[in-house]
């Protein structure tokens, strides 16, 4: 980072399923909180970045930057960026470009999504949009399909059972019982997850995050300041059809993004002492924490068995809860885990966190890594 | 500008009704001419920044940015972002915050679309994203629509005739003749504009720019040096609804963008010897004119009479040919109009030029000024 960026505000909507409310109502309710855990006043906002990917769907809208802005009262310039569920991080990056070239220096970020506005089967089609419509779309392949794909070949290439999967969710479920924007809240057992529909072979429904409605919003400032910094901001991408990849057990772009994140912020990957990783679906937890480094390839179950039978954790992993237990409001998603890693430094006190966000099977990576200067 | 940023490559297809070709189609032919008249090769590209805004309904594809990227051997950073008609502008200012920022140094900007792929019904609807969603488009207002009300007031108020208004495209399309990217070159008379079919009373088909597809893209550099500068990028934002506004004869975000651009580029409105506007429909052409100051209210007409009747240009203005004649490819509009001052600045040999991109009604306007230094 080039300018100090300190993280001022943060809110967000409860995750769920808001069926009464729209994709305005949603991002107008984490804009004011945000505003409100804030030192600065709306008029302070000198541009506005929206994620979302969904819009044009579920709510007949796009030109979200505008919508935002027109939520203000002095209509700050503003822009809407898309990376399918890597939208979020790509607005956070954005924003970091935009106050790093002095452009501005309080800058919103929100992210939002209304999932349950269209049919779950045009969410199925409009979320294919992350995949590539030449090579991957066409031989019907959902995201579930996807990460099926992708799991068969981890399963086998390391010997991991159905069970080891399911601790995964288990885990995750877990985690989310103390946080209350999380969409499910109650704990699940192992067997529940492997016993639970089959959706796409190996995964099943409890692998899966949900189809989810909310917002989650932040301010960036470099003129006001706060204990918690943006330290790294990196975007990478991998080819968007997984045709042209070499393997499909492991993104290249979450590894990329990593390398450079360590750099950018000077820390080493033992300072991290909580992490969010997109998990999408059971096996793509076990995936990023591979590509992230914090475990062999093949033995990122080994961290989720430690906590799930020992409680014990190495370092916070997806204390929210993660996208399975939170939910995952597409573009909220990428906001949503700075929100959560920023919580949970300030809570415990803790450094350094880490926040790794995917759109469609890694042809992007997001990733954001704050520093709590008071811990 | 904080960097001195170089327009070092420029690029795009014709725009026109490609029906055998399909989006990425269009990118990769805009992005090759783009790097063949550039000194850089692929490699050197650190970010790419797309702008799009019916990829879901045209071609099923979001996640454009990793799409664009994988058409790269290297992969770079890259985003999507959209402000509807002015996304093509609003990617040439996210490019502008990136180099300034110094995250990258040499930034590819591409905006594309593929409107044909859809029915005419449906780019209607589709087009409507960029109006609100709750307060306009309920009342079944199309875009045609809303020109024709902003239409309907302006000749109320300044007492402009219907063949006033012909006066534009016939203009706009007696300056395409020489643009070989333009996808209409013929003349057309002012009779034959009066007696078009009507689309929206005052509106009829030869005051609206047409459905097209085409890609336009630029490279910009703060790395490798050009005669061509960016010396202003602005975005400003409008309520989306028009419902909030107190006039519509009239776009507060022009006026927002304009002052701040001559304020950037430390210029005044007497240098600017090119112009392109958006005229999306002809009464656009003659309050984009007011709103940037080059006539007073009610005025801009006089401008385009002298033009038309005495083949007189105070300064060169939509020498392309304009949305109108060019064709109107979305998202690539933004981009194509820097692409056509820069060419303009460069063959007059004239040093400062300004495009002015809108998104929806004035919800969003983007703007850059052009520096050409061998002037």
């Amino acid at each position: 980072m080039n300018r100090e960026i300190s993280l001022i505000g943060i809110g967000q909507t409860k995750f769920g399923e808001w069926w009464e409310r729209s994709l305005r109502d949603l991002l107008a309710e984490a804009i004011l909180k945000t505003l409100d855990s804030s030192p600065c006043t709306p008029l302070d906002i000198d541009a506005v970045i929206v994620a979302n990917m969904l819009g044009e769907w579920t709510d007949d809208q796009a030109h979200l930057g505008a919508l935002t802005a027109s939520l203000l009262p002095h209509h700050p310039p503003a822009l809407r960026v898309e990376a399918a569920c890597a939208s979020g991080s790509v607005a956070l990056y954005t924003a970091c470009a935009l106050l790093e070239s002095q452009r501005a220096q309080t800058v919103l970020v929100v992210g939002a999504e209304k999932m349950t506005n269209a049919s779950g089967d045009a969410i199925q089609v409009a979320l294919m949009g992350a995949a590539d419509s030449e090579h991957d779309q066409p031989c019907g392949l959902t995201f579930a399909g996807i990460f099926a794909l992708i799991a068969q070949r981890y399963l086998h290439d390391y010997g991991l059972t159905r069970e080891d999967l399911s601790i995964v969710s288990a885990v995750h479920h877990r985690n989310a019982k103390g946080n209350p924007f999380a969409q499910f809240r109650q704990e699940i057992t192992v067997e529940a997850v492997s016993e639970s529909p089959l959706v796409a072979d190996p995964l099943r429904l409890l692998d899966c995050s949900p189809v989810s409605d909310g917002a989650a919003a932040c301010i960036l400032s470099t003129k006001f300041k706060s204990p918690l910094r943006i330290r790294a901001s990196q975007v990478s991408t991998d080819t968007l059809s997984l045709t042209e990849r070499t393997e499909i057990t492991s993104f290249q772009s979450t590894k990329a993004a990593v390398e450079r994140a360590f750099a950018e912020a000077e820390i080493t990957r033992d300072d991290v002492r909580a992490l969010e990783t997109h998990d999408c679906f059971s096996i793509a937890a076990l995936v990023n924490l591979e590509d992230l480094g914090f475990a062999e390839p093949g033995r990122g179950i080994e961290i989720y068995k430690k906590i799930f039978e020992e409680d014990e954790y190495p370092f916070f992993l997806n204390r929210s809860g993660g996208l399975k237990a939170c939910g995952h409001p597409v573009a909220a998603t990428g906001v949503k885990q700075v929100l959560d890693v920023a919580k949970e430094l300030q809570t415990a006190k803790l450094r350094f966190g880490l926040a790794h966000n995917i759109g469609g099977a890694g042809a992007t990576c997001g990733m954001h890594i704050l520093e709590y200067t008071n811990a």
